[in-house]
């Protein structure tokens, strides 16, 4: 793992990233790089790969020019290449998007760390897979990184990373630096949870949503509709956690907990509750109280609020006129 | 139940509104009622209830004044009785937010049916009881309906609808009506489910987030995050089941669940899957197309990469400069 003690680019230096993997996520990846300014190779196996690429960038491009490109960007800055080796023979960072089939990644994380360069870290854009259980057929499994985004890249801020256990905590290090770089919201994990941690959260609603649908209990449209006009709008500008601490009132989470406790028992989703003992309680609420940092519950209320009432006129959707 | 054959008052006419139950929901309800022009009877039997329920009301105004008032609308018109019975003696429409336990609801429910006027309909707040089970002691439980909302009521738009089995239909449709004429976003269930919808949605993130706080796999922080910067700045603008439609590219859902339905079996979560088997599968498909209404997957990309531009833009958080 010595290359990375003497890693060849400085996040802040990085001028060529390479994606590998250019459908939804990858692509959305290359519209990302591109509008901040990034020299991006691509490659895919697909035939018609490139057209969809192109048009995948196009689409976006319009959107990403009225948010602000930064200096020099230009799609025009897109190469993609007829092969794997010629993709990263010059990148200073990959990014791994290929299908979600852990035998692939495996290949293919193998076949990128011999052709990348020393020193260049990989990340992948694996939605669930731990990088231990990827990076087993690489010869330099030091570099390989899990960095996780969420779709579109070229909008949405956040991007999990997190190594594996052959992983150099250098890589860890230096891909989250990159990442931030980038403009993107960097959580950085210390360990390997499957699914890290918004998929995990998104993937229990998305079971309960199923089960409600095989139910026949709710449709898609009532399910989506639930969450748009609903908690969806809280949790745009603030997490489940704090949303949750505000419904305690001037208590906060603890009162929350104190008075909600006991409903977690109620069979209110097919999701097992965890037990809410004291140790829970006091991580939730210590948690809530760190994460406030010096806020008062008024004050969060006050910015909730606010936040709600500018996206709810942000997308068009203040209050309908109507009432006495 | 022959009372709401001959409802007194149609839901446009509706100009007294009673809340029941004074804390975080139903200060929030009076809050709403007020600001579209309402007069409001509001009782607690919470001894500083009136000075919380003013100091709740007034830390609303000046953002329900710059959202607009309805004509006529003032937080003058709000009156705090000192019994129930005063405040729902004139109501054309009660609603109910007491403390979530069941006795306690079943009583008051019945206290309040015993002193409404005939043909005024009483909605309860209740986050997840179903109105069957809380409308056994009313003498005339089928004007008894379940309106629910979500915090802040005078911020988000959806109230979820539901009625017991022994709740008059003319009941849930009018308190449906209603709830749009006061400027709600309605959903109307025909059947009982634990937690109605979002609760049951949210209720699987949030224990799965304290799954993973109390397994010390994420930080009460990094939950909040994960969502504010990932899923949750789409859920603002689009629901799960579009959002994931999305992520199948120009397949579509279809294309999403050949792709990612394996992985439903992954233990991502604690939550058990439910069997994606064919029924389910055409569910999903059938009902994100009828969902989409129209709109083609490239239509969609668009308005979601609009709204959370949007959404990004109104909440300061437009991506930070940066990258080569």
């Amino acid at each position: 793992m010595t290359e990375l003690s003497t890693p060849t680019t400085a996040p802040e230096d990085v001028r060529r990233v390479a994606c590998v993997g250019a459908g939804v996520i990858g692509g959305g990846w290359v519209a990302h790089f591109l509008a901040r300014g990034y020299d991006v190779t691509a490659w895919d196996p697909a035939p018609d790969a490139e057209a969809r690429l192109r048009r995948l960038v196009d689409a976006a491009w319009p959107a990403l020019e009225h948010l602000g490109l930064a200096a020099g960007a230009s799609a025009d800055r897109l190469t993609v290449t007829a092969t794997l080796e010629e993709a990263v023979a010059e990148a200073q960072f990959v990014q791994e998007s290929a299908p979600e089939k852990l035998d692939l990644k495996r290949e293919l994380l193998a076949k990128l760390d011999a052709a990348t360069p020393a020193g260049v870290v990989v990340a992948s854009s694996t939605s669930g897979y731990p990088m231990t259980d990827m990076q087993t057929e690489a010869v330099t499994p030091g570099r390989l990184v899990v960095g996780h985004p969420f779709n579109p890249p070229y909008l949405i801020p956040l991007v999990e990373v997190v190594g594996g256990g052959r992983t150099d905590p250098e890589a860890v290090r230096w891909a989250a630096r990159f990442y931030e770089v980038a403009g993107k919201s960097v959580i950085t994990m210390d360990r390997e949870v499957p699914g890290f941690i918004a998929n995990r959260l998104q993937e229990a609603l998305w079971r309960e949503a199923l089960h409600m649908v095989a139910n026949g209990e709710a449709t898609v449209r009532e399910i989506d509709l639930s969450i748009t006009e609903g908690p969806g709008l809280r949790w745009a500008i603030m997490g489940p956690m704090l949303t949750f601490a505000l419904a305690g009132g001037e208590g906060g989470m603890a009162h929350m907990l104190d008075h909600f406790g006991p409903s977690l028992k109620s069979p209110w989703t097919r999701l097992e509750a965890p037990e809410l003992d004291r140790a829970l309680y006091d991580a939730v609420v210590a948690g809530c109280a760190e994460a406030a940092d010096g806020r008062s519950i008024a004050d969060l209320v006050a910015e909730r609020d606010q936040g709600v009432i500018d996206v709810l006129r942000a997308t068009g959707r203040l209050p309908r006129a109507g009432g006495a």
